[in-house]
This record gives C-alpha cells, sequence and structure tokens, in this order.
C-alpha cells in the first residue's frame, strides 16, 4: 500500500432516537474524527495518515467505533480526548492503544453478548 | 483481524458541482454500493466481508473510487456493473481486478498526474 501507512475510518452514523441500534454520532457530527484529523496533521502525519469518515462499522453497541487499517484493529467507546493518545501511539508509534480495543469476542459477530437482538 | 475477511469501502462522497475537485457521487447515493452489498450478500459473504460507505477517500480524480482492505487495494472509475466481477474475484477468490486498479503512482499523492492544482 503506497503513501498511506495508516488509514484510519471513523464511524459517522446516526439513527433516529428510537432505533434498535445505537448509534456513533447523534447528528452525523464527530468531534473525534476532527480531533484525530487535526492532530494527525500537527504530528505531520498528512500523507502518511488518511483519518476518514465512513458509514456505519457495525459495532453500534460498542460504538463510537474506529478501525485502523491496514492493521484492522478496531477501537471501541472512543472519545474525542482520546484522540491524543491514538495518534502519538498507533499511527506515529504503530503500537495499538490497547485499553480502547474491542474485545476479539465481539468484533464482527452477532453472537457479542452487548448487541441488540435486532 | 476476526471475522471480516474483507473490509471495502466505496466513496460517497459530493461536492457542489462547482467545486475544483469531482465527487464520487452526485447526490451522497452510490448504486455500486449497493449492488456490491447485494452481490456479496447472495454470494454467502454477508458476515465475512462489510460492503461499508466512506467519506472523502482523496483520490478523487479517479473516482468512483473504492479501497478494500487489509488487502489496500484500491479501484479507480468504478461503474456498478463492475460489481460483479469485483465480488466473484476479490473478497470471493482473493484476486484483486487488475483492470480497475489504479495505477501506483496516482494513489495518494499530491503528485498525481491526473491531479487537480487546488
Amino acid at each position: 500500500m503506497p503513501a498511506f501507512e495508516r488509514h484510519v475510518f471513523v464511524c459517522h452514523n446516526v439513527r433516529p432516537a428510537d432505533a434498535p441500534r445505537p448509534s456513533c454520532t447523534s447528528d452525523g457530527k464527530s468531534d473525534l474524527h476532527a480531533r484525530l484529523q487535526q492532530l494527525s496533521r500537527e504530528a505531520g502525519l498528512g500523507e502518511k495518515v488518511r483519518i476518514n469518515k465512513s458509514g456505519c462499522l457495525d459495532q453500534c453497541e460498542h460504538g463510537p467505533t474506529v478501525v485502523v487499517y491496514p492493521d484492522g484493529v478496531w477501537y471501541g467507546g472512543v472519545r474525542p480526548e482520546d484522540a491524543e493518545e491514538i495518534v502519538a501511539q498507533h499511527p506515529l508509534a504503530g503500537r495499538p492503544v490497547e485499553r480502547l480495543r474491542l474485545a476479539e469476542e465481539c468484533i464482527n459477530t452477532k453472537s457479542c453478548p452487548h448487541r441488540s437482538r435486532d
């Protein structure tokens, strides 16, 4: 993969308030995305790392959700104030932030115990 | 990376008609995304492959753009009628569709000869 060393996708999905599954944003905007983008640029990673908006990443019970490729590292419950630690450790130093990682048994599976039975 | 064997991001970005860079969709909707999703489900890949919407992937001069992870394979100028070939070859058989791949010298670089000097 040339140029982008890491491609970070931040879920921007929003659902109606009465939907059975929760949303990663309340209004389709994400302070988390903005903060990750700002810090990434400030760290000089602008051309090596892309902080991308994404549609629903399907880990809704663990949102706000972020996935980093090509590593395939998933983060859940990420707050804007976590952005500094993520940028410093992951795209910059190649070390995922372990405390924010989704549990293996919760990723991409309908048998996740936290998942709504929708 | 558990469960998702491939994660396919389809650009849904839309810009005003007079913007200096082009858009991957005219109205934020993508028949390409819908077709990839439908074919992926029909091929029984529903839980192994996620066909995701994304914001701008920054390869605007080559849109509609698709990127497949964890491979990091980029496709450009993708039409809905290309979806069948992509699903059959890439997520199902692990073979990228070479005729749709972006040229290495065009991916993620401001020096791409096709890129607007914005």
